[in-house]
């Protein structure tokens, strides 16, 4: 009995943890994004925005609304595995500013074979019933 | 005595009515640092981030930490009234996350002689002893 109650605390503990620790969780669901990207999946990098039309999605000077304009924009602008490249994300800071609000800032780098973009993004992510998304994202790119 | 109150009412009420709505006076912050650029002056402008060390100011690729830098950068990047122009900030959205921190979009569009700059911004306000006050502001650029 005490043992299956100590492996049930176990198990449990993690999550518990992690519940506690907004700003772990929107690093996990950056790096789920990340890597849904490095295997070629768009879809699954979606996932990490907020299925609604209110999304907005702004770079440089344009803005997009609404998840499916912002898939369709990501799938006519990286078409095949190329022009994806790998993705990488660095000094992420995450700024906790309510419990179910939270900005984050970062640097973004795609690798690919003959170019290296780079530059930065501002998110700001809203928990949901489905976990933490990403609500609005302002991307810019450095000069190349 | 009814009159002194009523006045004494009258005066008092656009203070409390500003004082309740958070938005409204993250507006008036935003209109008031473009009115400062637009007269030549840039440390007005600047009143409106926050003065610390902590103020992001990220453009581009590139991330500006500081008051003091930020101010450097503007002063060196807009050295005279010709390059700063008439700025003009439009759309924007205001989205309060917690009673002292909110989230402004919006797109800037500067006026001047030989060109017409222009791009998006997305502003991270905090409300502090002075007001509403901009603690990270990205910036990006419409390819010309």
């Amino acid at each position: 009995m005490r043992t299956t109650l100590l492996l049930g605390f176990l198990l449990a503990a993690p999550v518990a943890l992690r519940a506690a620790d907004p700003a772990a969780e929107i690093r996990t669901v950056l790096s789920a994004q990340a890597a849904a990207w490095n295997r070629g999946d768009v879809d699954g990098f979606m996932q990490a925005y907020v299925h609604t039309e209110t999304l907005r999605f702004a770079s440089g000077g344009t803005v997009t609304r609404g998840w499916q304009t912002t898939l369709d924009r990501y799938k006519k602008r990286y078409p095949d595995r190329a022009a994806m490249g790998t993705l990488q994300y660095t000094l992420i800071d995450v700024d906790i500013l309510a419990p179910d609000a939270a900005v984050v800032f970062g640097q973004w780098e795609l690798a690919r074979e003959r170019d290296r973009p780079r530059g930065l993004f501002t998110l700001v992510m809203r928990r949901t019933a489905d976990g933490w998304r990403i609500a609005a994202d302002h991307t810019s790119s450095a000069e190349q």
